[in-house]
Parts: structure tokens; C-alpha cells; sequence
């Protein structure tokens, strides 16, 4: 278990795993959750400009968690999620794309309230076959520390 | 079609629908995206502070996103996704919760690249039966314009 302390200054991390976007996958997760005519039908999704069907926003973000669950990261003394930031969809997740993730170590900060922890923002990047980056966000993770830092 | 100078100054909008979380979604959602114990493990859940199972924070977002179909909000002219902002993950969703969205309209600012286009921030909060948020965040809408703003 990697306490706050002794995170190392850098780190990148890739998942040994790979996701591609099938029709029937980016339907069945639309239909569920975002039912927009691009992410549901095929007509409507080839008057975008890539001309086929894409993936929802929720669904690129899932694939990234899922994704991030195959990073051979080390174990850090994660005990809360202190939310997401600057989550972008820098470029549409289409039918045929193999996605990976990324992970890096970002900025950490000791936290002000409970100097008994600390926050960690891991900079998580999705991206397609061609390097593209797809979907980018920094989760921000709460770690335990071994000591209170005084 | 509601463009970018005709948004309204203020508004707020309730999901027509609600969702509640059943044992067998939460653990089919985290089975694909996200298997961590205490989504899927009545066992794992019961040692944690609720006691037990709690959906994954990737679909909480996927609520939030089929909940905001079903608010009667105008119909404004969204050209593209911003992105999202400050996602909180304020206390856990768990078994038996009846969620709701809340759309309520936030910042804006002109685009100073393309004048033709604005960014309108909807702040998305997700909360439960007893009123409590459970997610929140800004939702950056990039809105086409009627004119240039010159």
C-alpha cells in the first residue's frame, strides 16, 4: 500500500487491456443511459462529420474507468474520491476505435483540513488506435498519509 | 430553438423521471464497468459506513445524463460538449435510493475564438429521496449564436 508520502514524483501507466467500440455496445449504452439519435441510428449518425456512429460521453468515461482497472499502477491508500475535473471530449469515440487509457501522476497537495491525508489528481487520458486523445479528466484521489506531515 | 443572447438570466428544471437503484443494476453496471467489491459484494458493502451497496460514481453520471432527457428545459442550439466541470462525488448512491436530476442554469461567456458561439455552464446535481445531493456538476454547453455579438 502506497501511502501519500512515498507516491513518486512521476509515474505513467498504460492499461494492459484495449476496448473497441462495437455498434451493438454503443447502442445498448445509449439506449440505456443517452438515447441520442447519433449514438442510437445509423442515418442520423452519418450526417455527423466522422459520418458513423459514436459513443456517449458517459459511456467513453465508463470505458476509462473500466480501463484503469487493467493499469498495472502501484496500490495507493485511496479512501475517497474527491471528484473529477476538467473532464473534456476532445475528439467523438467511433464505431471501429480501439480504445486504451493512460494514467499519470499530477499534482498533489497535502490536505489543509485532515493533514492526515492528501489528494493525488491521477490525469486519466482515453485515446483511440491512432494516439488521438478521446476523452481526458484528472480524478482526484483522497490518500491516506503515514503521518500527519508536522 | 433557444440561441446563446436569448438564455433566459435564470432557470431550473426537475427530471420528470426518477431512478432507483436496484441491487441487480448496480451490480450489472459495475460487473462491466467498474467491479470493485462494493458494488458488486453484499459482503464488501456491508463493512462500509452505509452498510450497503453503492453504485459506481460512472453510473451515477449515466443517471444524471438519462435523468436530464426528461427535464423540460428549452431546447437550446447545442453545437458541441464543452466538457464537465468540478464532478463531486458529495455522499454514495446506494440500494433503494429514488434519484432525481435538478438542471438549474449557470455562467456564460461569450466564446472569444468564435463570436458566432457562447459556453452556458447547466449545473447538474443529482440527489436522493431525502433531498441530499448525491453528484453534482457543470455541465459546459457550447451554444451556437444568433449573431456575432459586434
Amino acid at each position: 500500500m502506497v501511502y501519500f508520502e512515498d507516491i513518486a514524483q512521476d509515474g505513467s501507466w498504460l492499461s494492459q487491456e484495449m476496448f473497441e467500440l462495437t455498434a451493438e455496445d454503443i447502442k445498448a449504452f445509449a439506449r440505456q443511459w443517452d438515447p441520442f439519435p447519433i449514438h442510437l441510428d445509423e442515418a442520423a449518425a452519418a450526417k455527423t462529420p466522422a459520418g458513423r456512429l459514436s459513443a456517449a460521453g458517459a459511456q467513453l468515461l465508463s470505458i476509462a474507468i473500466r480501463l484503469s482497472h487493467t493499469a498495472p499502477m502501484p496500490k495507493f491508500a485511496v479512501i475517497a474520491a474527491g471528484g473529477w475535473d476538467q473532464v473534456r471530449f476532445h475528439r467523438p469515440g467511433l464505431l471501429g476505435d480501439r480504445l486504451r487509457v493512460r494514467l499519470t501522476l499530477g499534482e498533489r497537495r497535502r490536505s489543509s483540513k485532515r493533514p492526515d491525508r492528501g489528494v493525488l489528481g491521477l490525469d486519466v487520458e482515453l485515446f483511440n488506435q491512432r494516439g488521438e486523445t478521446v476523452v481526458s479528466f484528472i480524478n482526484q484521489l483522497v490518500v491516506q498519509a503515514r503521518s500527519d506531515g508536522a
